[in-house]
């Protein structure tokens, strides 16, 4: 079996390595709300590509375009799909001429507080993972010159480039699609949901169930990984999902000690942005909770604390983005 | 070549078609306005599916739902793209594994004032209409037996059919589907165009471009197929796009005078809804005049006259549905 070492660690250690000193026994909750943040309002901006109305307008008409696809039909949207949680809610993904892809979709939400993209790390920031789909086999499939020269064919497109990079001579390029789509993509957070309410204050905002599964998800050790703003800390972890033979990081590194290690992923918008795990071959939330559980903390939550966990996590979903489809050209 | 007589009819006989007793000669424009019909705010609704905001919620989801296909990720709003008139903006409809159809796709844009759906006018009603592309095998591919166990499976399927359907016992199934599918389409209509404005009494609605396109539509004969308000006589007309070898409506009825027919298209919105005629074979708006007046009246336009009509056609785009994505479960 592949595993670390840690993975079997006691709840205790596990929650020691988070936690120099922790104070289990304090009156209030302060110890738990601190393992966490409320959500900012904005990711942090890169300096090299500056956060502007009209890089996030061409950007979202980028995210919609299905015709820098080869098939003319897939776009961004298709499997990062608005209606969807802004993923496809299907195990792996489906592009290409129906290819199906060797991992799950993961959600666009809130993916800016991320500090790697993919399920591997392979690029850190979202103008990185931008072009990534649009080039790749099995999801766009389109050749990113070709891209570029489709778009150049739309004087719309022409107008909205020279006004989101006017310092360019040739705006429409493939590292200006990337910064202008990660721009959108920035704007595309998910504020205010009960958790958020909680941590700054509001106490009515959980339920006592929901409490008691935040209490249980710092106790047992989940919040070693699952931290900060987005409960992620955007590392590697070894876990073997259910069939997958995926080896993960280790694909970008060669080292061994990211073979089956996968970036831990967001937790915000649990709920609803189900299959779970690098291939999406668990549904269920209870059930992705208690393996989560019983491989990387070697702990057996009862039904009852599943209930609770489960329960929290869905206090984790926050107001989607109001976005209508933009007007293409 | 097979055309039908009428489509060498001069200019003349062509708008006497139309209108017994023509009187070209008035001083304003009332003869030209009497062509054509404000966009009234619905269609006609069926007396067997009344219109509910229960059933267009639903028909909304239904709309935009991909898991009702095989690959899990093609919905109607793939091809019938919110983002792109309603319709995908390639020459013929890309569905099922990459699999191009063989029409071009209409938009569902006021559709619901069509006689006569699909290119071949197979099915009346937009009812009929709904179920076609799910099951079809070069686009969502999706059995309808499954299809709607696939719903059945989602909680939030259950009550949102529950709550549309609240006298059927067993209320999902396909006939629903079709109807609340149908209902959602009655909403996307394109009010207040230009051309709208001014047929209700704005005469600077329309530039003098635009009005010289009107008169030009109506004296060469394009309104005896495109009146009404949506500007289609929803009949069927013998038409030879460029590389088509679509026997139209012929497959439909096996009437040799249908072979190679088509039903009018709707001209609201054509000047976003290209590109044209039954193969999608035409991308451009003017070339895409000039050959209806060349091939069906036997009416050679200028290139002055072709600015004139395309700006009249441009007057036809009206105001987009607002949607926002629905949440689906």
């Amino acid at each position: 079996m592949h595993k670390r070492p840690w993975n079997r660690l006691t709840p205790a250690i596990a929650a020691l390595m988070v936690l120099s000193a922790p104070a289990l026994a304090q009156d209030d909750d302060a110890f738990y709300r601190d393992m966490f943040e409320p959500l900012p309002a904005l990711p942090p901006i890169p300096a090299d590509n500056s956060m502007t109305r009209e890089k996030i307008e061409l950007g979202k008409m980028l995210f919609f375009e299905p015709r820098i696809s080869s098939s003319g039909v897939i776009s961004c949207a298709t499997c990062h799909n608005p209606a969807l949680g802004w993923t496809d809610r299907i195990p792996r993904a489906v592009g290409h001429l129906g290819q199906e892809g060797s991992r799950n979709t993961p959600t666009v939400l809130n993916a800016g507080f991320l500090e790697a993209q993919f399920w591997d790390g392979r690029e850190a920031t979202l103008e990185g993972q931008a072009l990534g789909p649009i080039a790749a086999d099995v999801e766009m499939a389109m050749d990113l010159d070709q891209a570029v020269a489709r778009l150049q064919e739309f004087e719309t497109y022409r107008e909205h480039f020279a006004a989101a990079f006017p310092d360019d001579a040739e705006p429409i390029n493939a590292d200006n699609v990337a910064q202008a789509i990660a721009s959108f993509e920035r704007t595309l957070n998910t504020p205010n949901s009960p958790f958020d309410r909680y941590l700054r204050g509001d106490e009515g905002a959980l339920t006592e169930d929901q409490i008691a599964g935040m209490r249980l998800f710092v106790d047992v050790g989940c919040a070693s990984c699952h931290n900060g703003p987005v409960l992620s800390d955007s590392n590697y972890h070894v876990f073997d999902a259910p069939g997958s033979e995926d080896e993960g990081r280790f694909v970008v590194t060669g080292d061994e000690a990211d073979r089956f290690a996968f970036r831990t992923p967001t937790l915000r918008n649990v709920a609803v942005t189900y299959p779970y795990f690098n291939n999406g071959s668990v549904e269920d939330l209870h059930q992705a909770v208690y393996m989560m559980g019983d491989q990387m903390l070697g702990y057996e939550f009862t039904d009852g604390e599943l209930d609770q966990v489960v329960a929290f996590l869905h206090a984790l979903t926050g107001e989607m983005p109001a976005i209508t489809p933009p007007a293409l050209p």
